[in-house]
């Protein structure tokens, strides 16, 4: 799926996206990267609100999954089950999600598990930087159930 | 502060409150409850976006200690630092998110250690609930700094 058209598919699905400003740098199964502009996120001592940190970080794993699940032609929607988020430092410009490949042992686990029992949960982290500089880890935990796609 | 005011307040400093469609029901020092619409806030299972769910339960936690502070006459500035979200059933419907005060020697020992130590921290959580069905529970860790106020 190429970015131009995962972003289609975000704004028409998921319209918060839009406010947010979401845009996708980067779409493979192995890696995805949204940024937002700062503005519509603002809070009221000018740096980042946290619920569109969290947002964010939530809609990257749930994009890398989603881009992981099509890329193996498993049918199958996700969601979100549990999330945390660690806010480290404050946000004072535009900034950026980005969702990594979980480690392969338990990627294989989760597709034998949606394989063997029609669901399956898995972790994601989503690390949020501001020109490279980490300042935020969300790490939610995803169910995917089998069936129709996303 | 009055609920108009106090709706005013967030639209202007966290401008992505007016996108979520963020209302406020009650605003008290003992509790916050803050509504949206579902519209703005689906997602592709055309039910609510968790990001637009953490995003409004953090709020409506921190715009809870931001009454508190203000009744007590405390002049602080507040931000979120941790928060932990979990998705307990679909949301089909405009949500609600309410912040209850927290236990009072949890209170007194935050107000104590801002006064010693110029800052405190202090969770919260907040209900998501869906014509009075709980849907979500936020829990948020806040951290107060004495000086300009919020």
């Amino acid at each position: 799926m190429r970015r131009a058209e995962l972003e289609a598919y975000l704004h028409r699905h998921i319209p918060i996206s839009v406010a947010l400003g979401v845009r996708v740098r980067e779409a493979s199964p192995d890696r995805v990267a949204l940024t937002v502009p700062l503005e519509p996120n603002l809070n009221h001592q000018f740096t980042a609100f946290g619920g569109s940190v969290a947002a964010l970080g939530i809609l990257a794993g749930w994009t890398l999954l989603h881009l992981r699940l099509r890329s193996e032609g498993i049918r199958a929607r996700s969601v979100i089950q549990t999330s945390e988020a660690r806010f480290l430092s404050p946000v004072h410009g535009p900034f950026r999600a980005v969702a990594a490949a979980p480690e392969s042992g338990a990627w294989e686990r989760f597709l034998a598990t949606i394989e063997r029992r029609g669901r399956g949960r898995l972790r994601l982290q989503a690390r949020i930087d501001e020109g490279g500089l980490e300042r935020a880890l969300l790490t939610g935990s995803y169910v995917s159930f089998a069936g129709e796609a996303d």
